[in-house]
């Protein structure tokens, strides 16, 4: 039984192996969608060790040491240290068989540290030490991370008011190798029910240099910032939510009429949720459109399920489930509207509920029109589902929906600098899912087809799509 | 690596090949359910080339060429010929991995043409004259393609106010060995909401000799036509829709008053819409169950979700996807209506919505009862999932739930003449699949039984079910 | 071709095989969850056949033989001797490929009768008198079953108001060498809709020697009953069910109301059962909580689907099926309610929607916490998913979303002394699921943590999370 990493993981036949060390091992990372803090980017972080590297940010690893029943303490807790969180952590690492955690600590470790031993709570002292002393020696920092995975560029994620000073300052630093843009994420301006929505649109008049007082003027003010994010970091990405969500026609006035009651902080009803955000991403797919940008529609967040532990440890820390309330048909609608006006952006549909992907599948090739590869498509598995299951889930299902060559491929989506192995992952299941067709003869257009298949899924689409 | 067509294609164990070759490969095939175009059949067409025979009627193509950002008029454009159709399509197919496109096009490329090579842009031009000539050498014409692929029965699909002469010619036609029914498929009557639905009552009325002034009458008016399609085809096939449907009661005078705004016009609610079809369906069920049809439901679709394109290019033209609201207690509603009746008619469920097929599985078993094999059974993986992705995951999946061993097995549900090989593809997958059973002492029961599961499940399940 | 039972059923990789031969095979079997008769495991039931063993109470035989048209009086009819069902169901299991009943039955005859021949019309009569001669020689009673199996526990389900005098002459039985407790089912309480309620609380309050006017006194004589179950038999199990849910908020009155039109007979709407039931399950969770239980959820029942035959052969005999309309956030927010106070139980989480477990896998996460391992988990495939495929799915796929590790793994659910073996294809599935993430370098953490593994799915983690 091996128990050491293996360079052949998740390749099972001869034609996969081939395809990926030959075509896909070493081209260039393109990671157009990530969490990154531009700070960490800009100033070039110094990490202490391997837990602040690994703990400080990363939800997935905080949800499964909570399943073991872990303190609270140990996972986000202020009083103990990285060191202490890495133990603990380490501890439980060996349990995570068949858990994306397991993988990508092994990837990480390979790569970054050149360790392809498992780590376990016996050897987690001595490993620590070891990648203590690397960090420390190689100046092991976000730029460096990059620049060994070969990441050509890096989409971080802004709010619309986000004066873009960090990158601004990369901009402007000869020493920084990787191309940082950001995405465009107005989640503040669509959550009309929650808490600070008159807060923010002030704060967005104040970015815009505008007054905003309804609705018309907050998606002028909006498109004046994506516009501006577009003029420093010249990007073309988008990042919406759809929690939740069902489409409801609505007139100008009773837009406006929500609108104001969110700006009053007055309770609105799920049923004005629904008619407010469907108005705003309709108006947002035309700007997006208007403007060059793909739009990036994420469905299906059951966002903060537990409150009680929001409450204690805040958003995003691994209390976010998957929701199955949203309908194909509303996103649909979506799409469809804005056809009508010819005024679809490109598009990509990510789907936290993975079981219910190939519905998406279908929708987007319904939308694909003249001019455009792959005008709406489907988005790499998200979230939950980037793991080696769900990826090949998602290739052997979907491709059977929408080609699976004009696919922009993978994105980390990731709060730590070393998750770019999931694009080495991404690669292994992909190139062996195509050796399976072509083994069992479901594919025989040779070896070039395949190559160029490869190549553009890993790395040429998403520069052609976005333009990078 | 391998680039010339496979015979082993989809095979990767000794005893699915053993029963493939021995078993399946050389049954007749009863194509019980396909859009086919009697008048094409009776007429004998004549086709021009492969780009006609491929593209003049295939939206699975035209949707995949669109993802592929080609321009319209080489898709369903009239300007371009189908020669330049055809060499447009070549070009895309190599980058149809994964997709059933790809290795459809290679199966009939080589069971109609002998031809194994791969078709892309490189040969393509070579490939047309080739074929072209072969056309016009073999005088390749539907029946050619029928009789070649061992057609025993085909069964179109017609609207009840057909007069079905092109049946009733081909039924005087000593030359035609191909025997051809028809489905019933009244979905215009079913469609209260749609425009138009008052000038198809009156065309019933016509059809049926009858006054057509209330949904009493015409429920009067498709059994009359129901029983003309039975004495002029024997056919005992019905097809029937449900989009976006819920179960929801009403009393007769409500159907009336819906049924009487349908015909003036009026709009129709959601919720009138899912009356009139909760009472619609329920009718023909009783009528079906009295005339001897088999109710075949066809449930989850997403029509003309694009309407822009709907508009341009047409309805059925790759615009419809697939819809996830249809709630499987509504279906199960309408079986349990039918049942309490005793009026529940033999019944097959389709369910575009993949991913949900195995909730239709067991909801067959829990209406299947004495005196008939499988009374309610789960039809065959229908459109997108018609590929050998989905008969693979339906097999694996739904046969836990339902016995396979009952199933009647494959259809085309195609436009085109030479979509036979699909229930090769069917067999392959099949015989794969119980040969890994046997491979893994999942099943031990001897080459017997596994030969008349394959017999019955290729061929002699659909003759019996149907009375064929 | 075998044509004999193998011992390597399953299991296709040497990992696997090692890991289910030398770790899994010789494990005691902790049966959490069944619907076994106290009183024929108390009485000691004799059999007559295998007839009897097989066919007295199985629902998944009698679903299957009505897929093939079999008479009623063949399946739970009064009129025909078990030898004749037997005989009757013997006929149809050749063709049974692909379904849990074939291998359920392959290893029944296996473990309890020594037989290694595949059952068929051929050989039924002979099989049926050797067996039938086993069971008198053998003396194959309830108990030798148990204890052959290796049975260390098993707990029955029964109502809150039964006496539990099986329990208690079993307590005092000095040569039951399994130990047998009860899950508290409160089912009849839950269901206000349901005919009979007001005579339930009537029986209710007798049981609980106290008055149950209310839905406030309801709760008290639930929590008395269920410390009851807790003294006689040590239980710590729960058994709730979630057909059709919507969470709704009610207020304290709203829910009298309802109770009390409940008790009198009257109609209830479905939005009040779903706030009857919102605040039910939400009482409960706290009564678990407080008294060291484990909730177990069991979620998308359809009963009595098809109200016909419910009426003609009774409840819980073969016509339930799979609903999917109970959303996840109905789920989560019983779950967050109880969160919030501090009060949330150790959870199983059981989806009979077999395709959305991830969903469900993604939300038990979400509320594990502090202190206690695998506080809210997936429960095993249940019911129709209780098969090869449908645990392999779930380990696949749910693997990547909660740690599989923490799992209390498998359950018979069943109402025969027969199905011990499915804890054996339980095992099986899961030591060849963890045996291939090996062999394709999933996992490299060597056989002492596989083992670990293996070991507390199968029998240490059950053992510590009910505290048995």
């Amino acid at each position: 039984m091996n128990t050491r990493f293996s360079e052949e993981l998740c390749l099972t036949n001869e034609t996969g192996r081939m395809l990926y060390h030959k075509y896909a091992e070493h081209l260039p990372i393109i990671d157009y969608h990530c969490h990154l803090q531009p700070k960490d980017i800009c100033e070039n972080r110094q990490f202490e060790d391997l837990g602040e590297m690994w703990l400080s940010g990363d939800h997935y690893k905080w949800r499964a040491m909570r399943t073991f029943g872990i303190e609270e303490k140990y996972i986000t807790g202020t009083e103990t240290s990285y060191h202490e969180k890495y133990l603990k952590f380490a501890e439980i690492l060996p349990q995570l068989i068949g858990n994306p955690i397991y993988i990508w600590c092994a990837l990480e470790l390979k790569r970054f540290f050149g360790i392809d031993e498992p780590l376990s709570a016996g050897n987690a002292e001595e490993i620590y030490q070891k990648t203590k002393a690397l960090i420390r020696e190689k100046n092991i920092t976000p730029r460096w991370c990059m620049e060994i995975s070969n990441v050509e560029l890096v989409s971080t994620t802004e709010d619309p008011v986000d004066d873009l000073h960090y990158h601004i300052a990369m901009n402007e630093d000869p020493d920084l190798k990787v191309r940082v843009i950001t995405a465009f994420r107005p989640d503040k301006a669509m959550f009309a029910a929650k808490p600070g929505f008159g807060a923010y649109m002030e704060a967005l008049g104040r970015a815009a240099q505008m007054p905003v007082t309804n609705f018309r003027e907050m998606i002028e003010a909006l498109e004046s910032r994506l516009q501006y994010f577009q003029k420093i970091t010249g990007t073309t990405v988008s990042d919406d939510g759809i929690p939740d969500f069902t489409w409801v026609d609505a007139t100008e006035e009773e837009i406006e009429e929500i609108f104001a009651k969110a700006v009053r902080g007055e309770d609105i009803t799920k049923l004005e949720d629904d008619q407010y955000r469907s108005a705003f991403l309709y108006e947002m797919g035309k700007l997006y459109c208007r403007n060059g940008y793909v739009m990036q529609l994420h469905i299906g967040t059951y966002l903060d399920a537990n409150r009680k532990y929001v409450k204690l440890v805040g958003q995003s820390t691994g209390f976010d489930c998957a929701d199955d309330t949203t309908r194909v048909q509303s996103v649909g609608e979506l799409l469809n509207r804005l056809t009508l006006e010819d005024m679809l952006p490109k598009t990509i549909l990510y789907c936290l509920d993975g079981t219910n992907t190939e519905n998406y599948a279908i929708l987007a090739a319904g939308f694909c029109e003249k001019a455009t590869r792959a005008k709406v498509q489907l988005g790499a598995p998200w979230w939950f589902h980037d793991q080696i299951y769900g990826i090949d889930r998602q290739l052997r299902a979907a491709s059977n929906l929408y080609p699976v060559s004009l696919s922009v491929g993978m994105l980390t989506d990731s709060r730590s600098f070393l998750s770019y192995p999931r694009h080495e992952l991404y690669r292994r299941v992909l190139c062996n899912f195509l050796g399976e067709l072509v083994e069992r003869g479901e594919y025989f257009s040779g070896e070039e087809e395949l190559a160029k298949t490869v190549q553009n899924i890993c790395y040429y689409n998403v520069k052609n799509y976005f333009g990078f």
